[in-house]
């Protein structure tokens, strides 16, 4: 186990990753940005719950999986399982261009394709391509692209065709049959490193702050409290989700990312703010933005005129 | 075609019906509650999708699909599928208590069942059970529960067990070893009941108003001037829920309950407030709460409230 | 009674004027402004109140009163003359620069000077000057301006100084012995024509509402509420006054001008808004901008954007 | 000058007071209730700025000056005087309930009364008083209701009659010919004991801060911003006025009075929020209610929740 993670997010040789399996999926993708990850152990998880636990327990020292999706919305396996449990810790995030291709059995043709199987989200993204090119197609559903991919490879896969990512395709040197058929040509999934807590990565100027945070339920209106926090302290956010506690029908908690670093005045005050309105709410971690992209700070909410409010409040209260 | 759906959703013997099926899964549980639905035609569909597009075709008058699940939450594919293309509306909901069944092939018993199937929520739902109960199955993704559970009847299933309805293993006969498997024991789905825009159900006083919201994509805080038209005229909300356009990542519509009938004032006055704000909102329609609650609605937003405010500027424009 | 005055405050030889006298006040410049008046007759009043009394009882058409100081702030007696009573309504307000002159009697000069009088803000305008220049001279209030001026004409007037308006000194045939004394240089005084309620004047695109707001009493939050009534439609408040009731300490009603016009889709829905509030708000009148501004009207609370709110939700409610 | 104004105003025989004079006006009534005050040396001031000058210059130790009246609202002197100038700081407020007699000339009786002199508040509030039962008297302003009492012991008054406190006419011997003349039968003014800055007043669980707030100039929906300080945090206005700067019309400043103590959390929070807003804002003390009243404060603002929120935050940063 090193400590190199947590400093920036630096590996050595003897971090040992988990991801959302099996390999050649797009999470793979995403850990092999990491830097050093490409020479590091790499251990496909059977499922988020699964790599996360892997972390929790030790056996790993970081996991990789997919939080939001640009076409599907956030990942719910993932935003429950971080939400839960013993507290887990963001370092960074990544972003990858989600492109799908359809591999078939050898010898087969678009035409003679009458069973596809993929994962259910990449289903929904290459809809519309086969409506109009696969009509005939019956779905059969699969744990994740990667596995349908593999399942071709055995003497009877149960159907002809599988929807997955050119890495795995190539990997395993099946038949491309189309390429890119995703309905949306720019449709990119958001990853990212997860870790128990250690020490936070250092603010940059353009970061991001993940918090889960429960709607306190004898509160009507109080959603708009939770948001009231944020811009009265001019924090931008740029995602936010709800989700069900299972609890009982209308019973949220909600999925927030927002600009900046928990260092800067302006989030720290807002976290308190929200802490004081919903003690149990998470915090996930302060990172660094995959597009590097600083926000706006008002005048007013510098960490400078955080810094004179207090000097001047201390003042007063001297006498 | 009977017009009698849109008046208080009382039904005719020529009425025809769809649900997310096959037979016997929750969703037909949901439509037997429908006053004559009993006697009524009901065509299974295949998927969510398509149970729409038999109603915007006229192949069937109504459908009843899920819409919220107290574990899951919002269900991802109606709440897509009604925010785009033709306009829907909703007629009533249904709230169905979910339970499960775990049946098996005959003669298997806990310790012997090595995979087992089902929809993957209902996976989710049951997991804590499956990991105490039968830690050494696998799980194999299916369709619906009661695809997994019709799948038991085929000469090789591919999988030892399936999780169900109660309904679906009663229709069958198939063996149920064991029952109320589900982690949370008063779980509920909240069904719809839906068909092409006709007439308004009458209100009740105590209605819930279901409207898509996309958040206009240049303007920060506009989540919060959302939530705004809701609060300051006294209306509260029963669900909101983000989903993603698909167009780019952060880019969301809200799905939201509200408390209330377009027909009282103060709803169809945070309406117009939306519309200005927001002009694609998508209104799904005004429909009694399945539980009967009636609002809180202070003083200065009754309809009578209203009443005055538009005697009192009519008169003041009059000169 | 003439029917001119409504309409664009252009006026007849018929129409009578009252304003807060005596004559050669700054009020009386202030009428002077108002086409036709100069030809008109007018009448000073001896207080706002008994201006005001004129126009209620019909003894007069209209009356000039000041409502707005730049350096006093907000007219006490106009504010709560207006905000109480038989309604009246503000058809035109008057921009007047204020400047200051040093009238005494004949033969002394600026050290001979023992006594000053004039009306107690005219005093507090010129306070500084005074210290400098007449450091000796103590301060005896007078009813007006013109009143010290004036009495300075008397046998024995009891001071030996007024400070008046450079007018009323030239009407009166005074020994000014400094010109320009206000500390404050670019000094203004808000007027306001007042008559019955009568046809409102039309829209400009730069125009002003003025409002007297009861604050509910048992509320608190309430003046958020009501400020909340204008930001939510994007009017723009240029004056907010807080004035006691005088019922009990604390009890307050707001007085305030907002851009816009009452027949602004948005003005006439921040009033409806305003009016469930506070019912017993009171509308003083919509009239044209002295300096001519017209304000900013974000897209979504255009008059357009009104009325396609309403189309959209007439269709929906057609069913 | 005495350390033991500071706390809690307790008070030695060596401190000098001064206060709005002259003599047996109101603000002598209020300044008799400091404890100590009628042992202390008293000095009347001419005005509020003579008052506030003589504690600013270190010639008296404490003032006690009006600063709010239940029926002529916020005194615009002291409110003016106040928020610029040297700091100074309210260590205690006093109510005083106002009545008013009308003292005349020896012999005098209603109907033989032909002028009548007091300060313009005292009218103010006895016009409906002496327009039923002396209309025929004209009014001649004094520069306080003591000024008028005193004169009418002077050879020649020039008036018959003056409105002065009770207190005034017992010490003066004057005929009283009317009691209890005020419209506003349980009218209160409420008075400021100021002194430099010094220790700050403990709390009692029910105090009172006083502020001076500048509307910043640049910044639509400031005022909101500026309330909204108080309200995310549940802290309660009392009172609310605005007052011009001076500088233009429409420039504003705001004196503020919040429920609760500088070293209350919620009020801390608060004040940094503001300085954040409106850098220049003005302290003016926190010192206890007159009335007992102690707030409710929500469960969330309690200083308890602020502590925990700061632990938690501290934790977070620590890593």
């Amino acid at each position: 186990m090193s400590a190199s993670l947590g400093a920036g997010s630096g590996v050595t040789d003897s971090v040992i990753y988990t991801y959302l399996g099996p390999e050649g999926t797009f999470t793979e993708a995403a850990l092999l940005q990491v830097p050093g990850a490409e020479s590091a152990e790499r251990i496909p998880s059977t499922s988020v719950s699964a790599a996360l636990e892997m972390v929790r327990s030790g056996r790993a020292d970081a996991a990789v999986v997919p939080i939001e999706n640009s076409v599907e919305g956030g990942v719910s396996a993932t935003l429950d399982a971080i939400s839960a449990g013993e507290p887990l810790r963001i370092l960074r995030e990544i972003l990858v261009p989600i492109t799908f291709v359809l591999a078939a059995r050898p010898g087969l043709a678009l035409a003679d394709i009458g069973t596809v199987s993929t994962h259910s989200h990449a289903w929904a993204q290459c809809r519309n391509w086969a409506d109009a090119n696969i009509p005939q197609a019956e779905y059969l559903p699969a744990s994740s692209t990667a596995a349908a991919a593999v399942g071709l490879q055995e003497a009877e896969p149960g159907y002809d065709a599988a929807i997955c990512s050119p890495l795995v395709a190539q990997r395993l040197g099946l038949s491309v049959v189309a390429e890119d058929i995703g309905d949306i040509t720019d449709a990119v999934t958001r990853f990212v490193l997860l870790s128990l807590p250690t020490s936070l990565p250092e603010p940059t100027g353009a970061d991001k702050t993940t918090l889960v945070v429960p709607l306190p339920e004898d509160h009507p209106g109080a959603l708009m409290e939770i948001l009231d926090q944020f811009s009265a302290r001019g924090v931008n956010l740029s995602r936010i989700e709800s989700r069900p506690t299972g609890l009982f029908l209308g019973d949220y908690f909600f999925s927030i990312d927002a600009d900046g670093h928990i260092s800067d005045a302006r989030m720290a005050d807002a976290l308190k703010g929200l802490h004081r309105i919903s003690p149990n709410l998470r915090f996930l971690g302060s990172y660094p933005r995959a597009d590097h992209r600083e926000p706006e700070v008002p005048r007013h909410n510098t960490d400078e005129a955080f810094r004179r409010a207090d000097v001047w409040l201390e003042g007063l209260l001297r006498g």
